[in-house]
């Protein structure tokens, strides 16, 4: 990919950290504007999380660990002892749900003793690993749907011309993931290898993060992609438009339930009915061992405002309420496969490839 | 429901013969403004037709018929031949592909050769009928939907006291259906008889009639609601969070393939996995005999712009592509009940309350 700032051909980062400060991509202007802030100050940074100018939960545990960097640097040697500890809770508070914040924050105060270079160091290799988590996931990701193509009924197996259709939903590229994406990272490595034939995408109401972001994403790939409105995809997969459903995921419990964006759900029971591979991919560390099933993940209530309105026009009657989940529990039974960085895991082998 | 209007307790209607015009409610700057369009000429009515102000398939074929009749007011008795024909034509390609429309002009053109009264009685007519078709739809749904709730396991039986909770999709109303609805008909009659506790609507992405027109009926009656996104429709079916699904429909295939606004699919799945009754509420002459499947039911796509944008934002990037297709295919087997003004069809009794 030719990058626009450098002229070079790049990978593109959400953020980084250059030339002493955290330069980010401002998210909430896309896909309209691209628009990179540089934040020097604690304060500008507690304002880019809590306003979702960055968000993504790998992209927000770098964000974390860079805001430490950051208050190390303003607090500086002869500041006041427990300083740059106040400031990194301000940070790791601007979203206080956001577990992988809290995480990153942690990571990079740990090595506040050695010093501000100490801590700068902790955040790159936070950084590092997110992005090396993120590539092995693509790589496997890519691996295994084209396995799945390769023996499914019909196929010529293993043949190099066949490219793949995918369903996605959300956004869970570089701009959630730092600099590869989960599901979105397969799709890169699936279009690097010449495999990939076109990407669905739902637009994911109420905040739009396909239309907006990965729509943004897929048209910097170059890869042929459609929009649709959410409740769509079932009929995209009805009608076996797409060869498998890919998905990230906010967590995954200990028996294979997979907690994400709300509309995930309704992809997976049209998959399990038309016989297409339901695949979730992401970090080994959202399969979080300790929670039995998804009936045990609190599942966040949103603001029904981002319902009832959109780009400042009310959309329903003055005084409508709305209910406004922002995930949605898919069942093991309904999930193919989860690709991690480090395996595969298979809720429901069973399940695959058979219709009712 | 005491009127705005003529403040006292009358029943809305969405168009009506009124002063020598129709009088219709203007769709398009809902829910926000209530604006009443006075139509007294063949052009004004094909403009409104065009642009949606009226719009539902009952409610055009009442349009249609009124347009012959404003037709054969304007051309006279001294008119040249068949300008009242051509006239009506013009009404009836307003929409090309809306059947009831040119069902409707056809109706009252047939009465012509009796005079211009004639015609506008044929047209009041064809009104008259399409309110008591809707009316029984809503008495039979109603009925069917206590029966359901008493004989569910775990109920006490028919208990006045319990009330339905109801998840809906799109705009099915007075709006759509002149005067009473069809699945929201069925909520009306329910929760005139004291026997409804909540009504969740889906927003009705790519065009929102359901945050805008379904949230207006439903402040307008009084009844408690809340608008969701279309995707966390099955989430509020598998939190059991409603006591049954009930929709409307465009076309009713032989076999019990119900054709209906794009998402009300996933609402079958997910009502199906939940073991919760999908109830489909329509006249009876949606039921198509001549149509074996719903593979037989040619689906509208539509214009890739309705997704592309919202409330006149662009939301996609510029040059993203779209897939929309206007309405998708609920199999048979999903299908609890399909109520109509004469008879409840039940393609698939084994599937109800019981869960994979």
């Amino acid at each position: 990919m030719r990058c626009a700032r450098c002229q070079t051909v790049c990978v593109p980062r959400c953020i980084d950290w250059r030339d002493d400060a955290v330069l980010l991509l401002d998210q909430t202007v896309l896909p309209h504007q691209e628009r990179w802030l540089r934040i020097d100050t604690v304060d500008g940074l507690v304002d880019a999380i809590a306003r979702l100018a960055v968000r993504g939960a790998p992209a927000l545990g770098v964000a974390g660990a860079f805001g430490v960097a950051l208050a190390a640097r303003e607090v500086g040697r002869a500041g006041p002892a427990g300083a740059v500890e106040a400031a990194a809770r301000r940070v790791a508070e601007a979203r206080p749900t956001a577990v992988n914040l809290s995480w990153g924050v942690d990571r990079a105060l740990a090595r506040l003793g050695a010093g501000a270079e100490a801590v700068l160091a902790e955040a790159r290799a936070v950084l590092a690993e997110e992005v090396s988590r993120c590539r092995a996931v693509g790589e496997r990701g890519a691996d295994l749907l084209l396995d799945l193509l390769a023996t499914r009924p019909g196929s010529a197996g293993d043949d190099p011309g066949e490219r793949l259709r995918i369903l996605t939903h959300c956004n869970t590229g570089w701009l959630a993931c730092v600099e590869w994406g989960t599901a979105l990272g397969v799709v890169r490595v699936l279009h690097e290898r010449g495999r990939l034939a076109r990407v669905y995408a739902d637009e994911t109401r109420p905040l739009l993060q396909g239309a907006r972001l990965t729509g943004y994403e897929l048209a910097g790939m170059g890869v042929d992609y459609r929009i649709v409105v959410d409740s769509a995809g079932p009929t995209v997969l009805a009608n076996r438009m797409v060869d498998a459903v890919l998905v990230g995921a906010d967590r995954v419990a200990a028996n294979g339930d997979v907690v994400n964006k709300i509309g995930t759900y309704p992809l997976a029971l049209a998959a399990g009915r038309a016989g297409v591979p339901f695949v979730v991919a992401a970090p080994e560390s959202t399969v979080d061992a300790g929670t039995a099933t998804g009936a045990d993940v609190p599942i966040e209530d949103r603001d029904p405002a981002e319902v009832l309105s959109f780009a400042g026009t009310a959309t329903a009657p003055d005084g409508a309420g709305a209910y406004n989940p922002a995930f949605d529990v898919t069942p093991a039974d309904l999930v193919t496969a989860i690709v991690t960085d480090l395996r595969v895991i298979r809720p429901a082998p069973a399940a695959t490839g058979v219709a009712p």
